[in-house]
């Protein structure tokens, strides 16, 4: 049992993330008032057991939980401030640094404001698709502004507890250029993957394999709420984008011969026989650059170790020197 | 039980599809013999059940299965066939046009050559990744010469079957290009996206998600064999780069605020209250624009039928107009 001074939260927007954050608060015996702009969200997410719609009249929140589009964030806080809705506020938007800017430009109390970012969500969207366990053993960002009252701060952090995750701190410029990389573009990526695919005809559909469903499973995500999501975070998005960019557009190069490094030196390196069981490349050009980057970059993915497991890289030996 | 004449095969290279290969033959009664420059993979291959090393002597096989490195194929079939190996012939590279076309010139008998490619894999590879079910559900591409005889085809099929995979006839063009786009190019992007990573700090590893696990996980396999797979389907995989490059670059362009339309009419389409759920944007400018095909894309994907499932498409309503 996570000891917390939570007894009652309100959760502004029924989506997939504030129902779930609303099913696991009542998990745990939280209080939870609902309120949305589409009424059916609310009804939805209460049928689900999710907690009950908000009313007038409703005791303040210890902790308000807005789970809207993040353009809509720093209104939405301005208004709940305004109507006295809590004691503590937090978001779950995946951007930060601009949210915060333009909640303190719009006159919001920072102090007692949490800005957050559970690092979990889905490829579908709505109350439906909610589940209390969505955040079981994920990490979630938490961003304060250096005038945030560490009260507030521990508040959240108990919220973050009760829904199973484990919280961390970051600066929010630096949880922005974080998320491009980790979140945002790899969204873009598949999507322009899947793009190919729009019109694809029955062959090509019936040769797609798991790889392929695996790389493109959250282009299925809303393009309404992440148009929204990526203009708030345009600037570091952009430049990781040029990177992968810069790469491909070598790649493609160094495919149609202009590169005559491309393969390495020796064409096939390593693969002269009958197997296929060849190790690192260890050859220039830009194609072998790349997968063997690739390879490093996926080997630190595959090792880091998850919330809420002790220990560090699993496949570190034991006894290295 | 699948009634086939397939009583012997000879596999010719240990790596991951080849072992699989064996191992799937040898639960269902086969007998197998296995080669590989490596004997180290043969020896691994044995140990796991996968057949017997090869020796001089061995009778002809009713079935040759050449799993070596793409580039490699026509040189070990053309050698095989002089060495009068086995009866039948079928390869797995995923490469088909022009490893048929070096196996023609090679002076090899193409009347009993059933070039082939399973759609299946893993980021792993070597016979200790193998298993017997690697392909079960599986299609496997079959991509016979115009000269390669009916019974020839009929054995590979068979061949198949014993796999627990679906086979599929594709012309080796029209398999190199819908290759290039479910395959070939989904593991550059996600190289290109891994490779972000490559030199990663603590807390970047920390917020990567599943998502980014799920984008990247391809990019773990060989990049000595996957630069001999791509060099061998160039032309191709370059012009489905090129698509994916002019989207991400239209996209990074819009990001920097030189399209103004970029992020639809609207601003945030749909997105002006506190609902996340909000439908599909149907707005112009590049990024809503990549998304919403994005979108359509990973729908068709995600409904495609897979193999051994009788039916159609499984969102389909059942009493459509």
């Amino acid at each position: 049992m996570i000891s917390t001074e939570i007894r009652r939260a309100a959760v502004l927007g029924c989506g997939l993330i504030g129902a779930s954050v609303a099913l696991a608060l009542r998990r745990t015996g939280v209080h939870v008032t609902l309120s949305d702009r589409d009424p059916y969200a609310v009804r939805k997410a209460e049928r689900m057991g999710a907690g009950t719609a908000s009313a007038r009249g409703d005791r303040p929140a210890d902790v308000v939980i807005i789970a809207t589009p993040p353009s809509t964030v720093p209104g939405v806080l301005r208004e709940a401030q305004d109507r006295g809705l809590g004691r503590v506020y937090t978001d779950v938007a995946s951007t930060k640094a601009g949210i915060l800017a333009e909640a303190e430009a719009a006159g919001c109390d920072v102090s007692v404001y949490v800005p957050g970012h559970p690092m979990a969500g889905g490829e579908s969207s709505g109350p439906g698709a909610a589940r209390a366990d969505l955040f079981a053993g994920r990490r979630w960002a938490l961003c304060p502004h250096p005038a945030t009252r560490p009260d507030a701060v521990r508040l959240v952090t108990e919220l973050v507890a009760l829904c199973g995750a484990e919280h961390r701190l970051v600066r929010p410029d630096a949880h922005d250029r974080v998320t491009a990389a980790v979140s945002h573009v790899p969204h873009l990526v598949a999507a322009a993957l899947a793009a190919r695919f729009a019109g694809a005809d029955e062959t090509t559909l019936a040769l797609a394999g798991q790889g392929l469903r695996d790389v493109t499973r959250i282009a299925g995500g809303s393009p309404d709420l992440w148009c929204d999501i990526l203009r708030q975070n345009a600037g570091p998005i952009a430049e990781v984008l040029d990177a992968v960019v810069r790469d491909l557009t070598e790649v493609a190069s160094a495919l149609r011969g202009a590169d005559p490094g491309a393969f390495g030196a020796s064409g096939v390196p390593g693969a002269s026989g009958v197997s296929g069981m060849t190790g690192a490349a260890g050859t220039p050009g830009a194609l072998a650059g790349l997968l063997v980057r690739g390879n490093r970059g996926r080997a630190l993915l595959a090792g880091a170790r998850p919330a809420g497991v002790a220990g560090g890289h699993p496949a570190a030996p034991k006894a290295a020197a």
